[in-house]
C-alpha cells in the first residue's frame, strides 16, 4: 500500500515539495494530498503590485500550475478552501476543514509537509467596520483592491502604510493608475532593507515621480465616513485616504505548529535543519515562508519571507523526502525591486545587521555609471558595500540607480556567498562592452574603494 | 635623484601602471615618462564601433585622459608620437623615435613598463593600392572609416570581414548608419567565442535585422576599380564591397620585446608573475593586450586583450611598482556584447576548450525569460553550462538573449571564479523581483538541469 504524504499549503514551497517528491517516487509508492484553504495554488503573491498597477492585465497571469493541472499531470492531489485544523503528530493525522461546504476531514499520513506560508502584519488600528483598507498578500486581496478602485465613488487619495518591497511597489501601482498616493513610514526612511544613505535615495527617487514620502511618522487610527475610509490618523495629523493599502510585512503562520508541540526558533519561523525536516518530529517537513533559515553571513536564524526561498526550500524537502539528497544552506537576504524606474539591490548585513552580529567593519559608497560614460543612456549608479576589519571580508552590498542597476547585485551576491574579500574581488572577470559597463566595472570600482578604505583604517 | 620610471603604450595598461605609481610615489622620488606613437592616450578602442556607427558622436568623447591632463594632474610626462624602437636591458636605456619631429631620443630607466598593446591581424591578401579597406584598432583608423563613409560616392555595400565582437559590432554599426552589410566569416559560425549551438541564435538574430551572414567562407583577395574597393574575393566567388572592415583579432605586439630578449609565452604574448614581473628581467614588468594571462579554469596560457584586463593588470604592476603589493590572479574569459537588440554574455571554456584542456563534462541548454513570464517585456533567454562530471565544478557558461541577458553573465562568471558546483549554485541567493526575473532565476534553472544531467550520466 502506498504511504501517503500530505502538505498543509499549497503555494511556493508545498507544491514544489510535492512536485519534487513526485518525480521521485510514483502514485503506487507514495500518495500525495495538499490541503489549501485559499481558491489557488501555486501563484505570484509577488505580481500582484503589477497586477493592481494594470501592467499584469489577467489574474490568471499570475497562477503558475491550478490544481486540475496538478492532479491531471502529476497526479496530486489539492483541496483548495481546505482548511488544516489540527495536527496530531502521535496519530499521524490532520484534521481539515472544508471552508465552503462545511464538513471536517480527518486524513493519516506518513509524510508531512508544514507550508502554511505568512500572513500580513494587522497592526492594532485597523478596524473590521471601514471599508476600503487592503492587505496585497493573496489573489483575493489583490481583487478586492482592484474592485474598490474601479467602484463609484473613483478614490482618488490613496495612503500606503508601510515602505517596504510591498509598500513601495504599491505605492508605484498607485501612482500608474492614477491615483495621489502619500507613503507613511514609521521610520526615518522608506526601503529599511538597505542602509538610512541609500534609502534616502530611493525616498528622492519616489518623490520625483510624485510619490508623497512621510517618514517618521506613526499611525495611530482610521477616519471613515459612512463605513468608507477617509483618514489615516496619525501623530502628526490625518492624511486623508479614499484608499488605504498595508505593506506592514508579514509574520510567519505557525499557530498550527506551535499547538502541534513543532519547535519554533527565535525568529518566529518554524525551525527546520538543512534538509527541511522538523527536528525531533521524524517524518515532518517545513518549508517557505513559515520556516526561519540560517543567515550565511551573521550565522543568525532569519525570517526572510520570498518566493524564490520558498521554491528551493520546497524543492530541497520534496527531493529528500523522495529518497534524494539535497539541503537548504540558507539565505544571504539578496532582494532586488524597482520603484517607478529607480532601481534597487542588496545583498548580505545592512550596518546596524553587522553592528549586531558584533563584526568591525568599513563601508564605501562608490559612485559610477550603468554603462561607458559616452554610451547613450549611461546613469548614475551608487554602490554600497561592508567590508569587516581588517580581513576585508564582504559583509554586505547595496545598489541602486537606473537602468540594468538591481540584477547586478547577483554578482556581489555570488561573491558574498563564496566569502570573497574585497581584495580578491578587484580582480573578478566581470563583462565589459561599453552598452553594459565602464571598463571598470562598478562592482569592481566598489570593491577597489573598499581595499582603500581597509588600508586607510 | 629620483629614479625613473618609463612606460612604453600610453593606452589603458600603461598608463594605469603609470597613476598607481604616482599614487604612492611623488615626483621626487619617481620620474615617470610614457613613449606613445600614436596621437591619443587611454582611450576606448571598444567604443569605436559606437563611434562608427553615431551612437557616440565625438571622437574626444572616446578619451578618457589626455596627456596634458596626466602632465599637469598627475605629473607623468606623456610623449605621444614617440615610437620605442629598441630596449637596452644591459644598459637599462630605450631608444624612441620622434615619428613627426623625425629624431631619436635615448632614455635610460630604473623600471620598464612594456605595454605595447595588440595589432590587428593583417591577411595575406590586403593590398595597400586598394582604397576602403579598414581596420578598426586605432581612433586614427575609425576617423580614417568615418571620412570614407561620408566622401562621395557614399559607400552602400560593407564587407566585413570576421565575426568575432569587433566584426559583428561593427556589422551592427554599419546597418545601423544604413549600409548593406555583409560579413563574411571563415568558421561555421559568427561569434566563434561562444558554442556553434549558442552562435547559431547569434546568426539568426543578425539575419533578423538585415545582415547577411555568409560563413565557412574563406576570402582570397580584393578587387577594386580605379584604386577603390569594388569586392572581396572568396572560394565562393567575389562578393561585392564599397567598404571592407577588417574584423580578424588583433595579436600581441611582442617584437621590441622579443628582440630584447623579454620571454615570449606559448600563446604568443610577455610572458609576466603574478605581479606583472617579467621574469629574468628584474625592474622590468608587462601588462595590457601585450601579454598572456593565466586562465584559471584550463590552467593554460592565454592572450585576450581586453582593456578591463589590461586597466588591472596596469593597476598591479604600478602599486608594485609604487612598493604596494597586488596580484593580477588570471582571467576566466568573460565577455558580453549585443548585435542590435541581442544580447551575448559568455565566461569560462566552451566545449572546445574544455576537449582540449582534458576535461569530461556535461553540457545543458537551459530555456527561460529574463522576467516573470507574465511580466511585460518578458523575453526568452538561453543559458548553457558546462559542468566537470563527476565532480559537478562549472567549467564554462554562455548566455544569449534579450534584454538585461548579457550581464547576468557575471553571476556565473563569479560561480566560476569560486570554484563553485553546479550543485552548490542551485541554492544561490539571487535577486527576484518579477522585473528583473522569474522565480527560478534563468542561472538557477540552469543548474539545476545541469544537475540532473550528472545524475543522469
Amino acid at each position: 500500500m502506498a504511504e501517503r504524504m500530505i502538505v498543509i499549503g499549497g503555494d511556493a514551497a508545498g507544491m514544489s515539495a510535492a512536485s519534487q517528491a513526485r518525480r521521485r517516487r510514483d502514485r503506487s509508492d507514495l500518495e500525495i494530498v495538499a490541503f489549501e484553504r485559499g481558491h489557488f495554488t501555486s501563484y505570484s503573491a509577488c505580481g500582484i503590485p503589477y497586477w493592481v498597477s494594470g501592467v499584469v492585465q489577467e489574474r490568471d497571469e499570475l497562477i503558475a500550475r491550478d490544481p486540475k493541472t496538478f492532479r491531471d499531470e502529476f497526479g496530486i492531489e489539492v483541496r483548495t478552501r481546505h482548511e488544516v485544523t489540527a495536527i496530531d503528530l502521535d496519530r499521524r493525522e490532520v484534521l481539515a476543514r472544508d471552508l465552503d461546504g462545511g464538513g471536517e476531514v480527518r486524513a493519516g499520513f506518513d509524510t508531512l509537509v508544514y507550508a502554511t506560508g505568512a500572513s500580513p502584519v494587522q497592526p492594532d488600528w485597523t478596524r473590521d467596520d471601514v471599508a476600503g483598507v487592503f492587505g496585497v498578500q493573496t489573489l483575493d486581496d489583490g481583487a478586492a483592491l482592484i474592485h474598490w478602485l474601479e467602484s463609484e465613488p473613483r478614490p482618488r487619495r490613496a495612503v500606503v502604510v508601510g515602505g517596504g518591497y510591498v509598500g513601495v511597489e504599491m505605492a508605484e501601482a498607485l501612482v500608474q493608475r492614477g491615483l495621489s498616493v502619500q507613503l507613511v513610514e514609521q521610520a526615518d526612511q522608506p526601503m529599511a532593507t538597505v542602509d538610512p544613505d541609500m534609502g534616502e535615495l530611493v525616498a528622492e527617487a519616489m518623490r520625483a515621480t510624485g510619490i508623497g514620502v512621510r517618514t517618521g511618522l506613526t499611525v495611530t487610527g482610521l477616519e471613515e465616513r459612512d463605513g468608507r475610509i477617509s483618514a489615516v490618523v496619525t501623530d502628526e495629523g490625518p492624511v486623508p485616504a479614499d484608499v488605504v493599502v498595508l505593506g506592514l510585512g508579514v509574520r510567519p503562520n505557525t499557530a498550527l505548529a506551535e499547538a502541534a508541540g513543532l519547535p519554533i526558533g527565535p525568529s518566529g519561523g518554524v525551525r527546520t535543519d538543512r534538509r527541511m525536516r522538523v527536528p525531533g518530529a521524524p517524518g515532518v517537513w517545513a518549508a517557505g515562508d513559515c520556516v526561519e533559515s540560517l543567515h550565511r553571513v551573521s550565522g543568525m536564524p532569519v525570517h526572510v519571507p520570498l518566493g524564490t526561498h520558498a521554491n528551493k526550500q520546497g524543492r530541497v524537502a520534496g527531493i529528500n523526502i523522495g529518497g534524494g539528497y539535497a539541503t537548504f544552506p540558507g539565505v544571504i537576504g539578496t532582494a532586488v525591486t524597482k520603484v517607478c524606474e529607480l532601481e534597487v539591490g542588496r545583498t548580505g548585513l545592512r550596518e546596524r545587521d553587522a553592528l549586531e552580529a558584533g563584526f568591525e567593519f568599513v563601508t564605501v559608497l562608490a559612485q559610477s555609471t550603468n554603462r561607458a560614460g559616452y554610451y547613450p543612456g549611461s546613469r548614475p549608479m551608487t554602490v554600497k558595500l561592508l567590508a569587516e576589519r581588517p580581513s576585508g571580508r564582504l559583509l554586505g552590498a547595496q545598489i541602486v540607480g537606473w537602468s540594468e542597476a538591481a540584477k547586478r547585485i547577483d554578482a556581489l551576491a555570488v561573491a558574498l556567498w563564496n566569502g570573497m574579500t574585497v581584495d580578491e574581488m578587484t580582480a573578478l572577470d566581470l563583462g565589459y562592452a561599453p552598452p553594459y559597463a565602464p571598463v571598470w566595472d562598478p562592482v569592481l570600482i566598489a570593491a577597489r574603494k573598499a581595499v582603500d578604505a581597509l588600508a586607510a583604517v
